[in-house]
């Protein structure tokens, strides 16, 4: 199997083009405001569609187009890779981060939707950049939806094909002509609930700047706020109200809500991975809510209100903060950090490891004592009233079994590279779960700029990890991945 | 299947009797040093020779003593917990430890190898409670042998069917018969060893009663210390390196010591387990060395000594001290944590996960790659140059996974309990692995007893869990397992 590296590198160029579009779609903002970034927009916008156009001219001129399995994981983590690459430049060019690492850091935590930002005053930034900092999430959350929808289970990664049999109208057989259909189809519902957000939002209150990029960082569970203080700046309990059902519908698979568009309600709670992530956000807030109701004396409508929306934004891996979670009581900061490890619905924009995979594994666990008692029996796991075969659970086992090892390895990493024992494992899982806040110099009420400059490119790391589902970036570190044969 | 609930009951009169043989063993010790706990150990001893007769001639009547599967569960796991009932008399009835969840603690931490204790002053207790302390840990490890040998592979446990392919004489067809003369072979190498480790420390200038003591700890990995300070407060570094060389040794699968014994130095090399176990220790003991000559002050001997003897001391799951990992940086407290989740071989008398397993796991992570790339080919997996089958790893997968689940949920349990964060972890990481110190407050320098009454005996609990393997105990919690069929 020979790598086809040409129509990699003219991939890489279509997403700078699309990407320096998107740029220039910043300029408004800056004439609007006068910020004085309109050049920075500009020439950031000019380079990368020029760069692109040169990337996809030399390299698509071969011919071959097609992309074998092995191009598509190349495609991916480069992708990506480029995109904050090219993405970090406005950053660079208006002065806003002076430090690529910085930058870097920070145009990641964009595209990959996590939401952890090194910035220490966030309001002291131009519109433009603000403007620009929302939309690296949005654009990352329409990645996203492609990277669930048509690429990840062709890929094989960690039992995603089981996802892949929920799409409407996809199937591994006959993906690929609907990849495409799909795709827009999903766009389509993102671009409304984007919208239908900015409106509520509105309505609430909120300005039209901060309505329109906190709609969008919101699908996709990204997080970045316009305020220092993030959600907890506005005190309109409407405010939280709607953006806690918005990110709690950014992490429901998007095919359901395409179903819900479409009246058919009944098929979402039909639906197995929804009603656990329904169930555990209830059962979680509400558990939750009175432990912040009895070590707090605010009412229990507050106590309420920010156990849901803290809940929803753990677990929807957006990473929003009306309250800071690590001070209420030890108990809530473990509660938080093994939330972290939840994610929300496969086939949404939430990171993490996806609740779908958490409830075959605690299936299987259960099923394993059955099969110490009956050892030749045929215990069979049903998911979704379909079975799972034993190489899915085979398959997600593994992929849970390497998260923890990214994460054991990962925190020791950043222990070594200065970070102390709480922040290390909060960091890193926060990081891998493309979160955002995470525990003790990382956690909700501070940022990510006193973490190390080697520090920062490893987290930069994990979230692309994270985000690809591990194995996409991993195979790259294989030898096996590069033999020629 | 029915329960065999007389048998069961029986096998634990056997157990108390012979536990009561142990107290009366005791009773020497209080003679010779007059220390007033004659009392105490003829009154238990009797009480548990009488209650154990009693139960055993009550139930051992019916005749039928043939166990079946579901019974050996039930045994296990009744039966270390009724050596801990009737293990904490002794405590209770000298006053040395007045509170019976302190005792219980004490004799599980005991039983189970752990070493955790409850104790502030070690050194104020009487030498026959110093002297029943290291003996339930002694015994804990007598009967780890038998569970190791025979029992858990019968048993089916997590990936376990795959050590008894290397005890000599012992296939899973065939288990029976030799089951007895394995043992006994095996207990015999655990005496000599614990001779040999007592006739060095000795040498070494520790006292009669010290060295009977720590002979009988180390080679249970327990790591109980007649001393405050545990073996730091031992100057030596001759002690020092002989307790480091035996609680290697008692990390080491027992069968390989007995080819050792018999000259068959190749054989041990030849096993992968004990490389990678040798291996691990080596790599992580000079890093560490290199990392505490950093951040202290001290010689490049003693950090060696000292980074020697910690790494060994988790790794084996003895949880010995001679210097507080928790003191040196937040780097080698994070190494310490995650080490506590290594264990050593299987077939020793060590806790925790087992290195059998993780090579396992890593093996099959690096094959998960190689499957994405060749979805079709069949990709096989070797250990000891023997081919390990899909459902073996698929059983060792599912053992981390419950080993992860048990490990968060217990946290979330113990932040509930009282415990800060750090605490928590580590109090769960140490309980479920059997080591003994953990982090924060339950750290080297420090001891359990400033934990709740109910954190003491979920902590007990997490022990027992640990101790039999998860499954063992966790399958009396399924209602599967109750049902008549």
């Amino acid at each position: 199997m020979r790598f086809n590296f040409r129509a990699v590198l003219a991939i890489q160029g279509i997403l700078a083009m699309l990407l320096g579009g998107f740029m220039l779609l910043c300029l408004p903002v800056s004439y609007i405001y006068q910020d004085g970034t309109a050049y920075t927009f500009f020439m950031s916008g000019a380079f990368a569609i020029v760069a692109g156009f040169a990337l996809w001219y030399i390299f698509s001129r071969s011919g071959d187009s097609e992309l074998r399995k092995k191009d598509g994981y190349l495609v991916v983590t480069l992708g990506w890779l480029s995109m904050a690459l090219f993405g970090a430049i406005p950053y660079l060019l208006s002065g806003t981060i002076p430090v690529y690492a910085d930058a870097f850091f920070e145009t990641m935590s964009g595209f990959t939707t996590t939401g952890a930002s090194i910035l220490t005053d966030i309001e002291a930034l131009p519109h433009g950049i603000l403007m620009w900092r929302s939309m690296t999430q949005w654009i990352g959350g329409m990645g996203i939806i492609v990277l669930a929808v048509a690429i990840l289970p062709l890929l094989g990664i960690g039992g995603m094909q089981l996802y892949v049999a929920e799409a409407p109208g996809v199937s591994p057989d006959k993906l690929k002509p609907t990849i495409r259909a799909t795709a827009i189809r999903l766009w389509l519902i993102y671009l409304i609930l984007t919208v239908s957000e900015f409106l509520l939002l509105l309505i609430g209150g909120m300005n039209v700047f901060d309505a329109i990029n906190h709609s969008l960082t919101t699908m996709a569970t990204g997080g970045f706020s316009t305020k220092n203080a993030s959600i907890a700046h506005f005190s309109s309990p409407f405010i939280h109200y709607v953006i806690t059902i918005f990110m709690f519908l950014a992490g429901m698979n998007f095919t359901l809500t395409y179903f819900g568009l479409h009246g058919k309600i009944k098929k979402i709670f039909e639906n197995e991975e929804f009603r656990y992530y329904l169930a555990l956000v209830i059962i979680v807030a509400t558990l939750v809510s009175i432990f912040i109701y009895n070590c707090t004396d605010q009412t229990y409508e507050l106590s309420f209100r920010q156990s849901l929306f803290s809940v929803i934004s753990i677990v929807s891996t957006t990473g929003y903060v009306t309250a800071d979670y690590t001070t209420w009581s030890p108990l809530l900061t473990m509660i938080f950090f093994m939330l972290m490890f939840v994610g929300a619905s496969a086939g949404s924009t939430a990171g993490g490891v996806k609740i779908v995979r958490h409830v075959i594994l605690v299936k299987n666990s259960l099923l394993e004592f059955k099969r110490l008692i009956h050892r030749s029996a045929v215990l069979p796991m049903r998911f979704n009233d379909k079975p799972v075969t034993k190489d899915i659970t085979f398959n997600i086992m593994a992929f849970m079994i390497i998260y923890i090892m990214v994460f054991a390895l990962g925190s020791i990493t950043m222990s070594y590279l200065g970070a102390d024992f709480t922040t290390a494992i909060g960091a890193v899982a926060t990081s891998m779960g493309n979160i955002g806040p995470g525990l003790g110099n990382v956690g909700p009420s501070s940022n990510f700029s006193e973490i190390s400059i080697p520090g920062k490119w490893f987290l930069s790391f994990l979230m692309l990890l994270g985000r690809l589902e591990l194995f996409t970036v991993l195979i790259l570190f294989t030898p096996y991945f590069w033999r020629k044969y």
